[in-house]
């Protein structure tokens, strides 16, 4: 875009780890004139949505949609199922992870708070050993979250719940999926999981303002003694409404609407093809920073995340220049950094309603400020990126062919 | 709409008391593309949004924005400025209050409940009498519904903060404005109100899914030894974070985007016009009712709400069958009943972006009902209101004339 | 609306006889990313178009599709049938039948025009009586509106058939539906009708900017013949390029998505219903008009309207200044009048998505303005319209009850 | 996407040489409630875009706006200004020169047609050598096209009005500007053109459905004594009713209601931020195309389109096959081959609202599709386009600092 010029041109590259961009068909969903929400029409609405958001996160219990985003959700998960004092086991993934755990601290827990370099997940058997240590069986719950969305780096959560198990401990797991539900395979119910927490400005391709709980029967139970204080947040009149369709309280009709068709959206293209398509789109995105002879943050590929990839600018570049750069010349937003790392490193997302060409464009929009900015890097990027989607389109079609 | 088609012909006439319809200004202000919410743009639309609010709330203090409905700002008027145990003095105006009632129940208050026969709005003399027997000014905080959305009654806020200060007690004043905000005149600042709760959903022509705390310095500093546990709530981080445009977490943007609008459009109309319509479009739903020969649930004129119009069918007439045969016969939807009057009356809203033709095709399609239900009523109810409203266009053109 | 507000408030009541007020559902459909008009998806859009239009006009053969309004479908029903200097019978029921007249002349035909007082259709008997006289069998084509937008008089074209019949004369018959289409039964092939000419913005409930030829084989066999320049309108490469789902030049790909919706909504609402919701509309408003003490333009009872009623207002009353009060205080719009009648009537459309509630604010508005415009009538308009309504719905429930 | 998907993912990449992909901000205008066409707010809104129109096209003369796609206006251009039988030169650029050819015959007038290999633009000498040779000065007009949307060949406008000047010819000058006008500089007036035909779905960034005239004064006058039969084309009733504010029938209101956007957008970039942007990416493109050892139809640089490419498959290779792998793998459609080269060329748009990320994406897919269809080809295309934009906004932010 011209210096001279006021608007932005062209459809901007939202490449932020969520919100994603919206689909037309679920923000025409949403525009939509408000109906009663105690009307006969909310109630078939409310039934699609609640049926089908247990399909995405692999349940069969009842999950809890709040009006809020996914901070409120984490407070729904503590607050529904602990006591003050509580002792919580947390590990710090990066900057969502500690917020997390500040949260809990000032709700009155106890968080212990295993400690990264901010450069790999949660090691399932650090989990397993500090909880070995907690003879007494003090520890209420283990939160992890499955990807940390600061960082990119995806936790294994299967083998959490083994690790848990492996220490016969009895603590409840709690895992936030906000960056990666509905765009990496996640079982509520097959991996053992007790509260999940998720949120629909990522993957569910919704805007933020809508948050959930799956719960487990042993969470539901933890909830019959939970003392810390709820209302809004509380499990019990949700479930109990939710049976007949409605809710304890004015419900984000609009959002409802929005849910029922990303849901629709991505059984049509199916989970396991969504699924797919995000480990395509991130090993092309991983190829084209290697390709550049930058660094990912995340340093161990087990934790590679599916849905963002930040990256590393060399040292005396600064990142949120980089950024501002990139927003100004082509229109595209990447996501910050933080704590230690603040300005060191961007993150791309590659998740929600995208497909190869809209990655290949802002990879190109990337790499082009890199060379704009003066970031020593190499070309070839976009092409390792193109060569890779090529190699992997070819061996599909080739499956297909069989 | 005759019975063999699948379709609801022509507008839906909403007529519950919030949320509202929506215009389609508003509707299409969300309809946009999601924009980075730590980016330049964002950060203009937060301020446009957070110093627009304060012009209708009349503060001259920060307004807190919730991604929350209406229940979730209760909930942070209580635990950011009150500790657990603490006595609070409630008046039972209707189901909406005895919500909230029961809300500061669960998070460890002491309420103390004022009884109504839910056909009056809260009386300030009762406060004051309360008030005055509480020698050790124990009960710290004073919590009214300006419109209780269950009956249709207003009650005097200004008068009441006479009240508390005629007893000389140091409560703090909580308002709930849900469905009274910008549809009826509310002065935060100049009535001494210490916490103002309002929603989106309804004057505001938003959809629900956004609430508000409106604060005063008094409230703010006793926020400081509040010992309720909050974290989603927090003010604190909230008015750090708003000083810059951001939020501590993922905002609800399209919100934001909607209220941008929804804020303009009030002023564009005026607020003082957009009050003067809501007394204008409830009088004559009034006097439709007087000439059907029905009672409205509110007794006492003075109470009179500006923004619905609850009425009681005769001994013997469902009002839920009432509204399931409207509904049916002319797509139009009534709020329910609640408490001893379950089934008794219908709610009809009359507030939000709502025009003197609109609420007439409202009427008409409720004296219709009433006739078709065999509701034993006189007919002339739209002619009455159209009377009215003749009249008041007729002064209202001679003053501009003048 | 008050004086000094900028903003008008609430919904419009586009009373005007068409364009008509677009449903949301449709408006919706039409606010899509465009699509390549040469790729499969435009070849399925544009064949639910093709196939789902004649069901409309009921007819079997092939319906031409104009990018244009109406006007361009009236110059390519006579361009593509008629030769330069050819003679055309056609009726003088209004201003739409003199501007169909006036193209004629200027596109060399030979216009012959039955005089009315424009406050009745076109009579049979009158143009068997013309033909008849035309012993030579000179004239090429009989041209009438089904329903003349500008009076509110429906003209019967079986009747019509009948007489051209009896009169044994080879005439075309081309019959404009534009304001009737959709809105009340209409009968392409059944009635014998050689070319319909129909609009996208009235029973439709479509934007202008569509417009229709419905054609019978006699008239696709006068099109080899004919010797008017034509290109544009020229049904031919059309009808050859149709068949494939695609068109011979670029389309109006957002009205054909908006056109496949339509046709949706009108078979979900039943056709049949649709005809019989606009008869109840319309003799609901005639009923208002008349408890009025007004007259209709339209002067005999056969010809009456389902679409729109045109009102006289007395003498020395200005129809213009009435719309201009009536659009200032109560935001609604009628239709204005025309030729010796200017300034002295005023029409209300009832067609398009339009059900009683709406009709019933729209009719209240205009008892009101009456009212406050100063202009003689009687109260008891909205209420003898309220009484049919009931009375009708009455029946109704009886019917479907028994 | 993958094959057992129903749903293509992520946006489309409309790179069609128009209509072009729609912003959003010109979709929620369009969608909106229709107005009235006859009341005041119809009014300000048609002289927003009649006022606004004439500085796209660059003219003081009115300019008639079309509901009818671009092949209406080419017929409005003839209609109105010749007479049966008259003689007018037309080049031979591509299929869409054909076809106005095609219409010039079918409404009775003479086309004379210079050949070209459909690989250039419109020659100025050559024209010029055929006016010399009409000693008689029989020929009325000359029709070229700007910009041939068919092959991506521009042709000089004002080299052209100077050959017809050199050759003292006084023929009318006609220029389709249909893929050019809001693209690339045009100059109705200054450039001494008499009918400049233009579209709404190209560099104006709408649906189709509108087009237009720009018109000389030499062609006004022509209209005077032009016989061909006129009625929906004519400009007479236009230029009268368009004075006011009004049409003379029916106009596209939401069409108008996207207009009065689009233009504003346009300026809010600057006209001349337009043009450059345009060509910078057809540089890109065409050096994409060069890398990869392809050839473009265009085969003169001197002729270079700014708005698309088309680009020739090596011997053997289907076009049409490869566009529709491309559109299945990738979500990308372009344009398809005409004439002589059916099958063997596709077209890459890169006009309208279109910026360097979504170009580049769309050159990916391209690049990528070359691969999986086994198109021999070299790699390096995407980044040659990428070497090109670094260079280029290396150079404007040079320019803009000094």
């Amino acid at each position: 875009m011209s210096k001279n010029s006021s608007r932005p041109v062209g459809r901007h590259f939202l490449q932020i780890p969520g919100p994603t961009a919206l689909p037309d068909r679920v923000l025409r969903a949403m525009d939509t004139p408000i109906i009663d929400h105690r009307g006969p029409d909310f109630a078939k609405l409310a039934k699609r949505c609640l049926d089908g958001i247990k399909t995405i996160f692999k349940t069969t219990n009842p999950v809890i949609i709040y009006t809020a985003t996914g901070t409120g959700a984490w407070e729904a998960a503590l607050v529904n199922t602990l006591s003050p004092g509580d002792r919580v086991l947390m590990v710090e993934t990066g900057q969502f992870a500690t917020l997390w755990k500040v949260m809990a601290e000032k709700l009155g827990l106890r968080p212990e708070f295993i400690k990264t370099d901010w450069r790999i997940g949660a090691d399932p058997a650090v989990i397993e050993d500090h909880l070995r240590k907690d003879t007494n069986k003090e520890i209420k719950a283990v939160c992890v979250l499955h990807n940390e969305t600061s960082t990119g780096c995806l936790s294994p959560i299967p083998e959490i719940r083994k690790a848990i198990d492996a220490a016969g401990h009895p603590a409840l797991l709690f895992v936030d999926t906000i960056s990666s539900l509905a765009s990496t395979d996640y079982r509520h119910d097959e991996w053992g999981v007790d509260v999940t927490v998720g949120g629909a400005q990522k993957g569910l391709m919704l805007p933020p303002g809508m948050s959930f709980n799956a719960i487990s029967d042993k969470a539901l139970a933890a909830s019959k003694s939970s003392r810390l204080p709820k209302s809004f947040w509380s499990w019990e009149d949700m479930l109990t409404m939710n049976k007949v369709g409605f809710f304890p309280y004015t419900p984000a009709t609009q959002m409802l609407q929005g849910l029922s068709v990303s849901i629709d959206m991505l059984h049509e293209e199916g989970l396991d093809n969504v699924f797919a398509r995000h480990d395509r789109l991130a090993e092309a995105t991983r190829r084209a920073v290697k390709a550049w002879g930058l660094e990912t943050i995340c340093r161990d590929p087990k934790y590679y995340s599916p849905t963002l990839t930040a990256t590393l600018l060399p040292e005396g570049h600064n990142a949120d220049a980089f950024r501002a750069l990139a927003l100004e010349t082509f229109n595209i937003s990447y996501g910050s950094s933080f704590g230690a790392f603040a300005g060191r490193y961007f993150r791309i997302g590659h998740l929600g309603d995208i497909n190869d060409a809209m990655l290949l464009g802002a990879l190109s929009a990337t790499e082009m400020t890199l060379a704009l900015a003066g970031v020593p890097h190499k070309k070839g990027g976009v092409q390792a990126a193109m060569d890779y989607l090529v190699s992997a389109h070819s061996s599909a079609a080739k499956q297909a062919a069989e």
